[in-house]
């Protein structure tokens, strides 16, 4: 197993800095958004999404570390509101860091968050994946995740 | 083909009585809402997404029908807004009406409907299933629609 923390806030500063960047970048990537105003529009999207950071209620922010050596080798993001009908749980993100992808730390995190947000009274874990993100894919179904909703589209042009 | 035609206004509003009471069952099946507030909570969500109704701009309701019978054998509800930077349409609902299934219908609405669309400036169709309504999976896939987002969760209580 893995151990989960709540994130240190300078943990947090650099990680929402790496987020805010990749996002737009995807963005852009995806047509959304031009270059110009990504940055800015990312920021805000995040804004949003955690108006007091760390602290913003629901929201949970763990660190990934490794046991024996202390590492901190990834971290997940993730939101749970106890008055949920279902006590369901939405991964934001989840992230191993690439020094420590190819070692198992995926499968073993995912066993760690379960165990740690059952104690909070999750009963139900959900996520989102891009259709082409066949890693993370065969992670989750490793670990016997159903697949629930899917999304399909069709170019006409 | 089967034929594609803006929907009569007696025909969206005995839609809509369908939808909202259908909408509301589901999400008490799910546990999301109670039966007491369910048809009122269906009412004011459908009234948030269509406030004008059948007139609410970048949303389209088309009756389909047969060619030789001209009986309206289904319908699809889209969302299509022309400056969207893919020119992507969404379609919110499809169904070919009870009577009229089982009869490859399904189909030839669909090809009918790319036809349309093109018209319109279309020119990427995209729409969400639930992972267990194979029926529809089939149909989109035969129709060569992608998969590209999975939503995907675990029962962990």
């Amino acid at each position: 197993m893995l151990n989960l923390n709540v994130m240190l806030q300078k943990d947090f500063d650099e990680l929402m800095k790496m987020e805010v960047q990749n996002y737009a970048d995807e963005k852009v990537k995806a047509g959304t958004w031009t270059k110009e105003e990504s940055l800015q529009k990312s920021k805000e999207a995040f804004q949003q999404l955690l108006p007091d950071g760390l602290q913003t209620t629901h929201h949970f922010l763990l660190s990934l570390s490794h046991p024996n050596t202390n590492e901190v080798v990834g971290y997940f993001w993730y939101h749970f509101d106890e008055s949920h009908p279902q006590k369901e749980a939405f991964i934001y993100n989840f992230l191993i860091f690439e020094p420590y992808r190819g070692q198992g730390f995926g499968r073993r995190a995912l066993e760690s968050l379960e165990k740690y947000v059952k104690q909070q009274g999750v009963k139900k874990l959900s996520l989102h994946v891009f259709a082409h993100n066949k890693r993370a894919i065969h992670l989750y179904q490793q670990a016997m995740y159903d697949i629930t909703d899917i999304n399909m589209s069709k170019y006409i042009g």
